[in-house]
């Protein structure tokens, strides 16, 4: 397998976007990511989506995209793991280049949530969980992700406080980002304070409905050298990993195990680092509870000790681990296909030192984790300047 | 590149299946595939599905087959491409090995169509289409390949004999395939006299609404040999190609210029081969016209002279190009996500020898052709013993 870069990335200001449909801003961040990396084609296109089908009643993707892109001929692939298939359209594209079947190849995600019809957007998310078990008890995310929080409070002693702080942080991120959804400042007050959603998680516990898009350019380590335009940024793991879809059918509610395999898989790749090597991460922080289970699975910190951590300021731009600079799920929005793509986005601005306000001094090496569900499945990259 | 091989295959009995799930199904396929390889693991797994979200509001399938085949953990990739979904798998899976990535994969394709609840299976399968131009003027599959019909009769004087003589060849191949869902053989004048769908297509034009899986195991040929249990069958050629997704919006209806560009790539990686080199040859007939619009894309024969050949009996079992042995989308059923990944497996099957009454004598080399929507994506592959 050879070397992969990043050379090019596009976002666009997420939130509801009622006046563009899915192609529209999913063909505006993949022109801004060529246009970034400077490349005059692309050999082929994965697109990660988890369910245009339920969210605007349209498959078929890979046609239509790169139709609209004005790019039809090309080779392009729909690929789904519930919210983790925006991280997977980047492991798609890094195998295909890594495979030499293909020189540069564009990863997007996009996902249009807002004007669902049928049962709604909870409806539609619901098709990530056990659809004959959880789904048909009438369980949904905020209620899964309630439950993982409640468990995680009576083995660990995790306070409602030590989630609000989560919140905050990310919000604290998102502020400084103008792509985000909701860039307010909040405090500990107004997430304790929100209306109870599924006790013990809280409005503000809760990562956003969004219709956004992300996208960016791979290509081999030698052509990236060869284009020259920006500062390669070298894909030196990748990993994924998969658990049981039903959150019932696990040993450990509170510990993400998909995470920890695809976590494993991409340090080993990496060269053998660790948490310790990483400079800046961005986590799937899809209700606050998840970002403290996932920085244990990572082992950022030791079973049980995400929460203290996140309440001690660990995680905050000046912590040891700085946590989803750009606001994460939480504050910067939940488009549930492009979350795992625009994490990427967020780590290659950090390591080229593009972050504006948000930057960490001399980022060097970055990591993304996406997942699906409740954990059902995981994707981990470690990203390094080169 | 490294050569990759099929070394196992698995299929079920495809219909109507009731006391079924979707996840039983294809968990009953992809164990086949993996007996049949005598493997002990895979690495990871591909899985095609068109919508599963519309079906039976199921996403998320990466973490749910993984699991209910007592896999969880294996890195497991869900591909979408509409109809073409099973062969983007078995595409997924070949770059996977051919990388380096993976030494032993699985590439399988479900769909489970018969109880879907909702505006019913016509409407999920208009999601293949372009929903904001196409379905939302209320033009499902049987009208678009019914234009596509048309426009062929009035450029070429194909007729409605000739695509009767499609239906009725398939039936004939399907009726030696103890899987196919429509065993029967019929006549001209069964299809002749079939109650009209769309003009000029009649219900025994099109294929049928199916339940369905299947499976293969691809591994690196050099694994294949050591395995040894089954002769490999090389995938020498993978193309995919993509066009428009709105049927009006192409230069020539007629012509399926997706899957001429997923032929090209695939002839040419294959080291140059071309129809007259392809024993047996499995395509996808969704409709009786389709089979004449492909068999003029692959180059089989001059455009406009589909139907004449077909008439001609040069696509039967002891013709020039014998075409869908299987029995075809048309009689075998068409389970759109496992579609194409059963096409390779009736191609491995002839290439080993082991298609029973309707095996091709001496069969060496075979190909597929599985698409999307109106052809806005084709994949090929092209495949060799060993």
């Amino acid at each position: 397998m050879r070397d992969v870069a990043v050379i090019g990335v596009g976002i666009n200001k997420w939130g509801e976007l009622w006046e563009h449909s899915l192609r529209d801003i999913y063909v505006d961040a993949a022109l801004k990511a060529i246009d970034d990396a400077g490349v005059d084609h692309i050999d082929s296109m994965y697109v990660g989506c988890m369910s245009s089908g339920l969210f605007v009643a349209q498959e078929h993707l890979s046609s239509l995209l790169s139709d609209y892109m004005g790019m039809s001929g090309i080779p392009t692939t729909r690929v789904e793991s519930a919210c983790a298939s925006g991280g997977l359209a980047i492991r798609s594209a890094f195998l295909e280049v890594a495979s030499g079947m293909s020189e540069i190849v564009l990863a997007g995600g996009v996902e249009k949530m807002n004007d669902v019809d049928g049962g709604g957007a909870t409806y539609a998310l619901a098709t990530a969980a056990d659809q004959e078990y959880e789904a048909y008890n009438g369980v949904t995310f905020p209620g899964l992700y309630a439950l993982i929080a409640r468990a995680h409070m009576e083995k660990y002693g995790t306070t409602r406080e030590q989630m609000a702080h989560v919140a905050v942080k990310n919000h604290a991120n998102g502020a400084l980002n103008p792509e985000a959804q909701f860039p307010m400042k909040i405090t500990l007050d107004t997430v304790l304070n929100s209306v109870a959603v599924a006790d013990p998680l809280r409005l503000m516990d809760c990562s956003p409905v969004t219709d956004g898009a992300a996208a960016v350019i791979v290509c081999s380590l030698e052509m990236a050298k060869k284009l020259g335009k920006n500062a390669p940024v070298r894909i030196a793991g990748s990993g994924m990993g998969t658990d049981t879809i039903a959150l019932h059918s696990r040993s450990d509610m509170t510990f993400l195990n998909s995470t920890a395999v695809a976590a494993e898989k991409a340090y080993a790749m990496a060269g053998g680092v660790g948490p310790r090597d990483i400079d800046v991460t961005e986590v799937h922080d899809c209700f606050t509870i998840a970002e403290i289970c996932v920085t244990e699975a990572l082992g950022y910190f030791e079973k049980g000790q995400g929460g203290p951590a996140a309440a001690s300021g660990a995680t905050a731009r000046d912590g040891q681990f700085p946590i989803n600079t750009s606001g994460g799920l939480k504050s910067k929005g939940h488009p549930v296909g492009a979350t795992g793509t625009a994490q990427v986005v967020e780590i290659v601005k950090q390591l080229r030192g593009e972050a504006g306000d948000r930057q960490i001094k001399g980022a060097k090496r970055g990591l993304t984790q996406n997942m699906g569900g409740t954990g059902g499945s995981s994707v981990v990259h470690i990203l390094e300047a080169d």
